[in-house]
């Protein structure tokens, strides 16, 4: 039912690139970039998220026959476009910024060079991976940095599209969350997966105590019960007292989360089971997961405010062409702030590795000062993977380590400015 | 690299079948809804969306070998769970809303009957493709009637998840727009597609006139040529020389386009081309189609607020048991204000055709008046698609006249209440 990757292209790209094959110009050789113009309101800073997924997909990235049989006869190319599209693959080169490096206005995130043709049909499908993953990933960190090391289990599935909540467990985990609900992010992604049961497993059986003794059946005392599907009080009690002191964790999932959590660790203390975790979830933002911060919860469970980027669904990432046949271009027609010409940056820090400022370098090497860090490496030559890129256990690190070494300014949830300034270097 | 639907599903449904095959009541009848508690704030009605391509999903739905593999070998089924997961298929009923149907806080849009594991299975697919797919489907229609007649080009599919897009392209085009840039959606759902060039193809040449030559060359006149890389004014004057006044149409991308319409117009009247119609996009919403109205504006094309939900991006669709070998239940330790019980629905009419309110039986068959109309319909018998399923032009012919058929303060575009109340009969 799905196509290849290919087809996930808006139609112009490849009228563009017919007209272009017909003049000559699709073979010049040219430079995108995708950065974006500003950060969502408010925001201080941006995560680089989807590049593993987007890489591989590049890889993929291939016209099939039936496809370019029904491009032509849509007439939305010709015969000379169809076959070019059929023997594409991408042979250029791609830098840009690690998965899990922070952005900032004007970051040169992604750069891709190559003949006009071979990049601008990877438009669409670069912006839709990087502004989805970097939009589910910023709202991330900022739950993370609300919950100040408690853990965050992403469950939010069910309210975005159920492919892009793969790709949502994903970028919730590269930004710290401890596991998710979806299994395919577990098979596809390696993520941590966890669940026990819903208020439906409660409903499902005569009563909650036979529920609860039938999750301890299957699962042992290593799982967590849900006690909020009648009273809570009478949840805890009989969640104690089906699996005694020993059992992992209870959930509760509505009410009032800042009251609940105190009162049932009052009662689960009174009961003799202080080891007995309490994990909190209903509707939780960074901002509800920051008002809890005073109470006995032990994890959150998060989910629509994750998925959807919490406010700011998508990164305003674009992807424009800066360089034609070795000369810089640029749009002039409006009050956007963007400078043609391939970049390039690194970040300052000061000698107690607190970032300054991020400078740009437009068509020059960088000059880099003691204690600068190359923000751009490269990830494709020449059409091929480059050797050792991050895994997402390695990308996670690295967004860790980004945050920590911002101003602690840019860790506010508060709105605010860019964490860092950009300076861009034309000369 | 993708799996089957199978495992676009949350842990603890696997966790919960596990422990209820051990119990014995994984094989209970049950009865789930899909309902929405609340719309999102200040809209008045929601939009059935995303019903088609569900069904399709889970007749799809299986588990691979391998899939099933993987969740044993991480402890999350043992055997017996594993074997069932295996051999799974639904074999139950589904009825529901018919697709670009209305909905309402509390109208029951789908109603899914068979044992408790194998509708418990579907729960997280059922809802993010609801879920996503109506939150677009509003928003779109809000869209569409804002812009009172004038066309719409969904162009999103850059700003939301690669596959997100084909699926929001879908649900604007059920809402009522014109056509999608999106290729996918045209292959997979038959949506027209639309598209010319980007501002990169102007920037690829060596100059605007060159440019535009060679569009013609590849498309003829009946092609939209973007005019505001450079000097607007002078881009429509180099269209115009270029092709003439039997260019199809014109496209504005940046600034005020209000004013900037306003003199197009004027300029190509001018010119002698007032043929040649006017397109305008650049971060359009409902609000900002609207405030268009007056202008000279012949199409528009919407990208990140209609992907996105226009601030509502996901339809708060919930999924809830509510029957259980006959017995109705409902989970009680909160304030939610929901009814145990399957439940059918009926819209009710005045006998001008202007609905007036939605009448929800409980337990019960409707007992329909004259203007009623019954909503809830078979999707699926025994596991099979019933006949006569209705294509996505039959269900777009649908939106549009449930949208005719509300009290017309349900098509302003304000904060308010839903359009017509849902009431609750339990007896």
């Amino acid at each position: 039912m799905k196509g290849s990757p290919a087809l996930l292209t808006d139609q112009y790209e490849l009228t563009m690139i017919g007209a272009a094959l017909r003049d000559g110009t699709a073979h010049r050789p040219c430079v995108f970039e995708a950065f974006a113009r500003r950060l969502p309101h408010g925001r201080r800073y941006g995560v680089v998220a989807g590049t593993g997924r987007l890489l591989e997909m590049i890889m993929d990235f291939r016209f099939r026959a039936d496809e370019v049989a029904w491009l032509q006869e849509q007439g939305i190319v010709d015969a000379e476009a169809a076959q070019w599209l059929t023997a594409y693959r991408f042979t250029g080169d791609i830098d840009g910024y690690a998965e899990g490096e922070l952005f900032f206005p004007g970051s040169p995130i992604l750069t891709v060079s190559g003949t006009f043709a071979e990049c601008v049909v990877l438009e669409t499908l670069i912006l839709s991976v990087l502004n989805h993953d970097a939009a589910v990933a910023a709202a991330a960190a900022r739950m993370v940095t609300a919950a100040r090391g408690r853990p965050i289990i992403e469950m939010g599935s069910r309210r975005t599209h159920e492919e892009a909540a793969v790709a949502a467990a994903r970028a919730a985990y590269l930004a710290g969350f401890a596991s998710t609900s979806n299994l395919a992010a577990g098979l596809r992604h390696g993520v941590p997966t966890a669940g026990t049961a819903a208020h439906a497993f409660t409903l499902l059986h005569d009563d909650e105590p036979t529920a609860f003794a039938s999750q301890l059946a299957a699962s042992g005392t290593q799982t967590t019960m849900l006690v909020d599907t009648y009273d809570i009080s009478q949840g805890i009690r009989n969640a104690i007292a089906a699996a005694g002191p020993g059992l992992r964790a209870i959930r509760i999932d509505s009410g009032d989360l800042s009251v609940l959590a105190a009162q049932s660790r009052a009662l689960l203390d009174e009961l003799g089971a202080p080891d007995v975790k309490i994990v909190v979830s209903g509707d939780l933002d960074e901002y509800a997961i920051a008002a809890l911060a005073a109470e006995p919860v032990d994890a959150y469970g998060a989910g629509t405010a994750v998925v959807v980027g919490s406010g700011a669904p998508t990164a305003g990432l674009v992807y424009k062409l800066v360089e034609v046949a070795g000369r810089p271009v640029v749009k002039r027609s409006e009050n956007k702030a963007t400078v043609g010409g391939r970049k390039t940056a690194v970040r300052r820090h000061k000698p107690t590795g607190t970032a300054t400022e991020e400078i740009v370098f437009v068509r020059s090497a960088p000059t880099p000062e003691p204690g600068d860090r190359t923000l751009s490496r490269p990830l494709i030559r020449a059409g091929a993977l480059v050797d050792g890129l991050p895994t997402l256990e390695e990308s996670r690190e690295h967004l860790r380590a980004a945050l920590v070494s911002i101003p602690w300014e840019g860790l506010k949830l508060s709105v605010g400015d860019p964490a860092i300034p950009v300076t861009v270097l034309t000369t």
